[in-house]
């Protein structure tokens, strides 16, 4: 029991819901056996689906509502008309020790706003920022925020920058990640007030943070830095380009393979290899964003994923419990805080 | 004499000058024969590097000029100090007629500035954009600003649609291309004020553009839409972005084929094939960013291309002669400026 992890899953958010959640379920059952399951949801919908997988339905406590936050719903909306939703509920799970974190592919700004409202935020941090890995020429890098923040000062940035700072080394492993500001140039002069500002003050000497300085769009995937550090407009645009391109190489790659007769032989032969590639490049694998800079552990599913890419978002939780990463965040803000540079102090 | 293009040249812009500014007009001038050059540099450094190239030597006349906007200048110093500058230089010969377009690699906010400063802006236009092509699954769209501008308002966001529109119109020779406005998310509320704001005035019904509404990251590979609107931020890292991902997509790719002696085999059969993959996603094949919403021709070239880049950057601005480009996007801003909806007047 003590080995148990305990996610609790929103099972009525996202496209596919609640069949890919269920599905999502069953297939992190298989990766991570010790998992339990609390899901929260229309009971009519999801009870035929778990008696489809009797093994699951073993590993899941069903807590019934059918109220659901709508995909257009605004944030301060979702908030005060959520009491009963079954994101509300499953957030609601972590705070009160039910569930160790939970996971939802609803809609990211209401997830947001009730996260933060329920889960409270970390000590000197304003705000939560959304950050992923991604994979990268020279392995995995983390970026942040993907979209939680639309407008960023520059304290926010620093914020960001402290907290991918200790997501890199608690969850990469790294003893001292590099940490990028993403911007238009790498020149000091470049970028807006909010960038420039944080630079300034990362460079400082006194900054516990390695700073490498100001990275641009193509040093993403080349891995330039271990910690890319950016406003969530900018992030979130970037991350779905970046999809959006892999994702359209890959179709480019297969009408090549369609091109010829001598092109079709070649494909039998370089099959093996090329199912690697698509695994390596499958954005399902990434899929399952942390919410960074809150009191409990949320992660949030891309809305349109399947059951293969919930199963990943899951995983990012379970990884996150097993591996204390919320404690080990408070343990190194705290340090970090005590150095001369610092985030705004918590009045 | 009539069909003849004539191109100034920047032949101390770029990491590479000005070696490869020469080896791209002699590229350039293969593709395009009846071009001839006006290169602005160094003449100690060009001559010997046109008495390489005869065939190139005759199409050339050389200005010297031993003074170069620095790559970190900032664009109000430079333009302050840029009087006897190559890049200042090659932009005048456009002003006084003697040139019908510049290309240049050099610093961007320099050209820019010193761009709109000799060569003025168009009625209506409070500001220029950087435009530029891209491929997408559907075959190719524009984008714009991609870095012109780092800070946009809802009145320039609605300028770049109406000169993104004109330039789908007369560069793509569509009848009504679709613009869309890059954002966070798809639904009204999402977004800064600015995207907004001018999401708001585009879906007017007398609005004399086809506006699709808000597109997001992965919208720009898709080819959901002609034309993409954003401010010079966000579209600066995503392009970047872009540029980043199929190279390390293509590196993978590579590495999948070296993977095996059976994927090695396979290659060998789908070289061909591969070749036209690679030449389909070969990001110097985009390169040539326009300089929209100016009285003249202006071409940025990446910093770091190389000569066939180069050619591709001066073919930009030699299509953009030949097709007479600056005149129709004069008339079709008159002719939507006419509209009730309409940029807000030069007062």
């Amino acid at each position: 029991m003590s080995d148990c992890v305990t996610i609790a899953l929103d099972a009525m958010g996202g496209d596919r819901a609640p069949g890919m959640v269920v599905k999502g379920a069953e297939i992190a059952l298989q990766r991570h056996p010790d998992t339990r399951f609390l899901l929260f949801g229309a009971e009519q919908k999801v009870r035929p689906l778990l008696a489809k997988v009797p093994r699951l339905a073993g590993a899941v406590t069903v807590q019934h509502t059918d109220e659901v936050v709508a995909d257009d719903a605004k944030p301060s909306v979702a908030l005060r008309t959520s009491r009963q939703t079954s994101m509300r509920l499953a957030i609601e799970a972590v705070a009160d020790g039910r569930a160790n974190g939970v996971v939802s592919a609803g809609n990211t700004g209401a997830l947001m706003g009730i996260a933060k409202f329920v889960l409270k935020m970390l000590p000197g941090i304003d705000r939560p920022a959304i950050a992923s890995l991604f994979p990268t020429r020279r392995g995995e890098s983390v970026m942040l925020d993907l979209g939680a923040n639309v407008e960023c000062d520059e304290e926010n940035l620093i914020q960001f920058a402290l907290m991918g700072d200790v997501f890199a080394r608690t969850v990469l492993g790294l003893m001292e990640p590099t940490v990028g500001l993403l911007n238009v140039g790498s020149e000091d002069m470049k970028g807006n007030d909010a960038v420039r500002g944080a630079s300034a003050r990362l460079r400082s000497t006194v900054s516990p943070i390695h700073f490498y300085g100001f990275v641009e769009g193509d040093d993403i995937a080349a891995g330039t830095v271990d910690v890319v550090v950016t406003d969530g407009f900018t992030g979130n645009v970037a991350v779905k380009t970046a999809e959006g391109t892999a994702k359209l190489f890959g179709e480019f790659l297969e009408a090549t393979f369609r091109h010829s007769l001598s092109a079709r032989i070649g494909y039998l032969f370089a099959r093996g290899a090329l199912r690697k590639l698509r695994m390596r490049s499958d954005p399902r694998r990434y899929n399952g964003a942390i919410f960074l800079g809150l009191g409990g552990i949320a992660v949030k599913s891309h809305g349109s994923t399947d059951a293969f890419g919930f199963a990943n978002a899951i995983g990012v939780a379970v990884d996150m419990k097993v591996n204390g990463v919320l404690d080990k965040i408070r343990v190194e803000l705290a340090r970090v805080s005590q150095a001369p540079f610092a985030p705004e102090p918590a009045l």
